[in-house]
């Protein structure tokens, strides 16, 4: 296990009807921007929810952060936090609006351009308190200080960290999860899954906890996923994504251990590139990345395969079958892992290589765990994904 | 699963050598109160590490906070830590040393008598930081707000919680622990055992997460600790254990489920009656609790059994075999499991029972998950203790 230091001071609020704790959540008279997205929170009853529990505060409202949130709308966020002069921003959606809502608390604190940030020209040193009402279970934003922003004019998608960005506390109500797209949550199915993998599917570093930890959600999520599918108001079943969701990038699980990313990182390319589904660039990039790596990655994908999927045989065939069964499960899902199923059959690559190196120092020429996978390795990953 | 709320601020400071991060973690010019037991830590280094490292801070010693640390003993830290102005407490040491420092840091801002918190006449509102460098993994004390103290003259064991008792830091660093008498590491494998089990072996709660990572930290000990005692100087085992037992007890494996304790509070009335450790009460009560309520936990002895020990079989008989596992494990450790291994043969428990009723409000008349561990049902487990 290498050293590390894990602090995480975010307050989980979890469970039915929990949404009624922002009237002791956030003090009374607090000028509150509250953001969403594109406005589901409408229909399902949520928004409701939030603006009783609020009748307390001073209330603005920035509506319209989309899927993979733009540096353009964020901007339109901040300069009315500035004007209204807003005291705490309380995210109301999926890990889009919260991670668009951390570039927001920081850039309403920052007398520059915030996008300085990203490109690591300033330090975030004030934020406005941030709150979250997560509606969505994926990406783990609400108890985390990370967050990733697209750019619009650059096609660029980033992701900076701060702990001045950890919520200071999320709600977490899986009867909220109810209504979403049945789109969304094979996603955020996916999406936790990989966050799972980038941090455990890389080579032994004999760290039981974290190894185990992981094999956990993992299995939880294989064992409920397709359940949710077919029994979508099944609270239990809700409760436990949920759960898993922020528990897969909490940072609980990757303490002391090697990281990979590299699935997100091309992943991410994806996404600019032909508009996919960030869970959808993943399910697609991760079994033939995994293929790829199948060497260096053989320990941990021996074991995956035996503590997950109940695989026996020597470490190549388990490793080989633990792929086959990832690939199966996503698949399963409804989310399909080839680019070709999407419609997307490109010449080459060599377009998404190229967007890499426009983001310069902020893209690694070498990414994974070992830091050795190239660009070259990179595209002929992006070949076994057609 | 049930609702629930979790926040957990105490940052983790892991591996070897950090304890030189003292010189960051504490502001130069504080006035540091340093706890500690029974002077090991001048022995293996540790003590000499600590004082290094805090050269840039203005020092004062309390030392002799005992196993089962007594509130005669942490009323004269009380008394120094007003008398010094102590602006910060460094505790060093295993849980007893951090326990005993909980109640210091809240005792030295208190003008009453803080034995009033613990008999809940008053309410914490204020309390001198601390910090912890953790010499034995067992408790969990490093990462939660509860303590337990002792009272000399009254033969009371009791425990409170408070947020404000979170350690703002804990060091952990797996290379002081090579040092410890064996006996302490065997019972400290126990202890963060029976920490996981009070929060696991109840009744199905659908928590998925929760019962697998339960799961995890169990695995995890049952792996290696029985390696650890023969390898006292391996890192990796010791790292795997220290981490184990902190993930045992900061409050995450216990969220959304119904927890038992009965075994803690039947165990604390055999360390002051006969002065066993606490590990050992709670290898020879837990065994005996289980059978003695294997009907109304055999769901979790069952899951538990299969998971943890990779039995078959009906449910039934994978719930006694599992018990019978439990037994075995403690017993290779080298901790036995009946009160007759201990020379201790008494007549009947009545005395036991006295003393739990002397405790009044702060001793329920009925424990347990399903709060129906009658004071009838403690003699008749600890019948089965003999």
């Amino acid at each position: 296990m290498y050293n590390f230091e894990y602090q995480n001071p975010t307050k989980i609020v979890f469970g039915k009807g929990e949404i009624s704790k922002l009237k002791t959540l956030i003090a009374k008279g607090t000028k509150v921007m509250v953001t969403y997205g594109g406005g589901s929170i409408k229909t399902n009853g949520v928004y409701s929810q939030v603006m009783e529990a609020l009748s307390h505060c001073n209330v603005v409202e920035f509506s319209g952060i989309e899927a993979n949130p733009t540096y353009e709308t964020c901007m339109k966020a901040i300069e009315l936090g500035k004007k209204e002069h807003v005291e705490f921003v309380l995210a109301v959606g999926g890990g889009s609006v919260i991670d668009g809502s951390k570039f927001i608390i920081a850039g309403i604190k920052y007398v520059g351009n915030p996008w300085d940030f990203i490109e690591k020209k300033a330090i975030i040193s004030e934020a406005v308190k941030l709150g979250t009402v997560l509606t969505l279970p994926a990406t783990g934003s609400e108890m985390n200080c990370g967050f990733v922003l697209s750019r619009k004019e650059t096609g660029e998608k980033l992701s900076i960290g701060h702990p001045l960005l950890f919520p200071q506390f999320s709600i977490l109500d899986p009867e909220t999860t109810y209504s979403l797209p049945i789109k969304q949550v094979r996603n955020g199915i996916v999406d936790a899954f990989i966050h799972t993998t980038e941090q455990y599917l890389t080579f032994p570093a004999n760290a039981q906890i974290q190894d185990r930890f992981s094999e956990s959600i993992i299995s939880t999520l294989v064992e409920d996923g397709p359940k949710v599918l077919n029994n979508l108001e099944n609270y239990e079943l809700r409760a436990n994504l949920m759960w898993s969701a922020t528990m897969a990038l909490n940072g609980l699980i990757g303490v002391g251990v090697p990281q990979d990313w590299a699935t997100h990182l091309i992943g991410h390319e994806l996404t600019a590139a032909y508009g996919l589904d960030h869970g959808q660039t993943l399910a697609i990039v991760l079994p033939s990345l995994l293929h790829y790596k199948k060497s260096e990655k053989l320990e941990k994908l021996a074991q995956y395969g035996r503590r997950v999927w109940a695989l026996s045989g020597s470490d190549a065939l388990v490793a080989d079958c633990s792929i086959a069964k990832t690939r199966e499960f996503f698949e399963s899902l409804g989310v399909k892992t080839h680019l070709s199923d999407y419609g997307i059959t490109p010449e080459n690559f060599d377009h998404i290589i190229k967007t890499m190196d426009s983001h310069g120092e902020f893209y690694p020429k070498f990414i994974g765990e070992k830091g050795n996978i190239s660009r070259e390795d990179i595209k002929n990953i992006l070949e076994m994904c057609r």
